[in-house]
């Protein structure tokens, strides 16, 4: 077999997103030829991949295609077209994640109940086909609807706190989730190789916005009691096992005020709670995925410095040619870093980018990271 | 003007090596499309290029088109069209480090004459037109002969020691330099942008294969005292000053036995002697690069932790398609990154990628940089 630094030896990518962007960062540093594949031609990827494809990856011909001269085939967004990567593995390619675990991801139902026959602690929950059907559980107020499929990036997520709501629910099939009243939303990235070593990231804390449900600020290390951790790490694990996946898997995690972990969901994927690990972490949770897909030892994820991750997103009110307001200004606080993703049109709440503060103690890193985002407006 | 991170505000780097592919990956973060050029069609920038050129750098006309349409002009390497940089530079374009430097720097022989005419410590030297005129240096042996121009990666540097080695002299414009009696080898790095912002990074030490004149081992910090290090960054800051330059300046530097700092060569671009930044640094020598010709606020230079870089050369008796011996083993030590330039033939002594090992202490980042050494063959 080819060395993974062969010349003919290419990493096929469905998605070519500004997490396929920060993995061929990544890449270029092993010699990996990371080929990415988007529908959009102007895609973060699409210019700096050793080689882009501008055709969709929910197209089953066009996956077949892609795949045929890959060695290996990853994703950077899980809906991708699932039967096509199972027929490239059935035809004896490696493509991690597997598609059986997309298939339990994609499903935010097959997700929960995959939770619930491994033991692994979640909200209690339950499966509706349709808007009407959800009325049957009106003694369950409240819970978050979430669709089965389909949502993204805070879509397809809201609250139904009493019957009010219920008429802005959605008609879809949903998983309605028990509310959970939580301390903290934590996340724990883990790793997996084909030898079936793997590793685990230390705890990281999410602080969301409210409004669009997405990631506002990231703390790395979480600050949790040592049991806490302990837990949130070990949950982590048995389900990346009991997955049997090889590659990234991120666990989203809600820190119940009475002390419990439970899972809220999971991605099989480099994730926006791993970007810090690009600075604060001897291996980037980037390199580990290539590590992880290529069978190679896995490096470790210890802590160089605390950091503090803000996502940029698009200010509600502006659409177009993106300007990055207050960026020069921020690149004079020593230890931010910018990242900004090759979208050149902003639209609101749109993720443009994001930047990482780090600092020797995490309360600095967080007073910088205020800093950023008081200075850095994404406006067009 | 428009921004940094427009899409029609692109960078044009003349080359496309390693030092361009370090430069890519930091352009990345910044969304700033890097654009290079190089006469090699498999050059390590040639894939992952915002656009790659597939033209001769020395070439006048080249040049000149390449360089029409960026707003931003710089090198990787100093062995280029000057001609047409200056004439760029006349019709208004940005070229950074500026011709006139690349003039200096260029021509060993001028580079010295500088160094004297401002007063910057040196070593004594005379300058020949051929190997006829050495002879007349006789009583001056021992000495390093410098050919002035179009020596590169240790070529066209050779001791002379004594009229025994006359014979194998080279035959061309040269520097003879006096013999100086070391005990280390230094560099530091500093950078300038156009608002005359300057910014260095901390001394680093360089230990060279004596048989091809290349750095084998870079530490990082060196070890030297505290009035060593004064000089030497006050040595850095006033050349970059002297040269009125904007971007990255190398200095390369002596320490003589008798305590003394004189500079060996300087180089206006990123840096072997700089590749540990990356790791080792708040911000690195590439990222730095980038800010000193945007004319953005320069980034912190601080250390995060100690390092030691290995370059990895092509083993001496292998020629042909490159393979890694070992580095799956070197992977597995904690805190060892590798950098694989993306040339996929090895020859002798060719600089086929760098291993930068980390650690808390300076001690242990040594201890695995000299496993990896021992670990890490390149052949083929």
């Amino acid at each position: 077999m080819s060395n993974w630094y062969s010349e003919d030896f290419k990493v096929g990518v469905l998605g070519g997103g500004q997490l396929g962007r920060m993995l061929i960062q990544e890449a270029i540093n092993y010699d990996i030829k990371l080929c990415t594949m988007d529908k959009d031609s102007k895609a973060p990827c699409s210019k700096i991949s050793y080689e882009f494809t501008n055709k969709d990856i929910l197209d089953y011909e066009a996956v077949i295609e892609f795949g045929k001269d890959k060695a290996v085939i990853t994703v950077e967004i899980e809906n991708v077209n699932i039967e096509a990567l199972e027929m490239l593995e059935k035809r004896g390619k490696k493509v991690f994640p597997q598609p059986a675990v997309l298939r339990i991801v994609r499903d935010k139902g097959v997700q929960k109940d995959f939770f619930k026959t491994h033991n692994l602690p979640t909200a209690p929950y339950f499966l509706v086909n349709d808007k009407a059907e959800i009325s049957q559980y009106k003694n369950q107020f409240p819970f978050m609807q979430k669709m089965r499929v389909g949502g993204y990036d805070g879509r397809g997520v809201q609250a139904i706190k009493s019957e009010v709501d219920l008429d802005k629910a959605f008609d879809a099939p949903s998983v309605l989730e028990k509310f959970v009243d939580f301390e903290k939303e934590i996340s724990v990235i883990v790793a997996r190789n084909e030898k079936g070593e793997t590793a685990h990231f230390p705890v990281v804390e999410c602080e969301f916005n409210p409004e669009v449900n997405l990631v506002e600020f990231l703390f790395a290390p979480a600050q949790i009691s040592e049991a806490i951790e302990e837990d949130a790490i070990a949950i982590a694990r048995r389900t990346i096992e009991a997955l049997d996946m090889v590659g990234l898997l991120a666990v989203e995690m809600f820190v119940t005020k009475d002390g419990r972990v439970l899972i809220n969901e999971i991605a099989p994927r480099p994730h926006n709670s791993g970007h810090h690990t690009i600075e604060c972490n001897v291996t980037s949770q980037y390199e580990q995925h290539l590590r992880a897909i290529l069978n190679l030892p896995l490096g470790s994820t210890k802590i160089l410095r605390p950091g503090v991750m803000v996502n940029l997103l698009g200010e509600p009110n502006y659409e177009g040619k993106v300007y990055y307001e207050g960026i020069e200004e921020a690149m004079k606080i020593p230890g931010v870093k910018a990242h900004i993703y090759g979208k050149s049109e902003t639209k609101p709440y749109r993720k443009m980018g994001h930047i990482t503060a780090t600092a020797p103690l995490l309360q600095e890193a967080i007073d910088k990271a205020r800093q950023v985002q008081q200075l850095v407006k994404v406006k067009a």
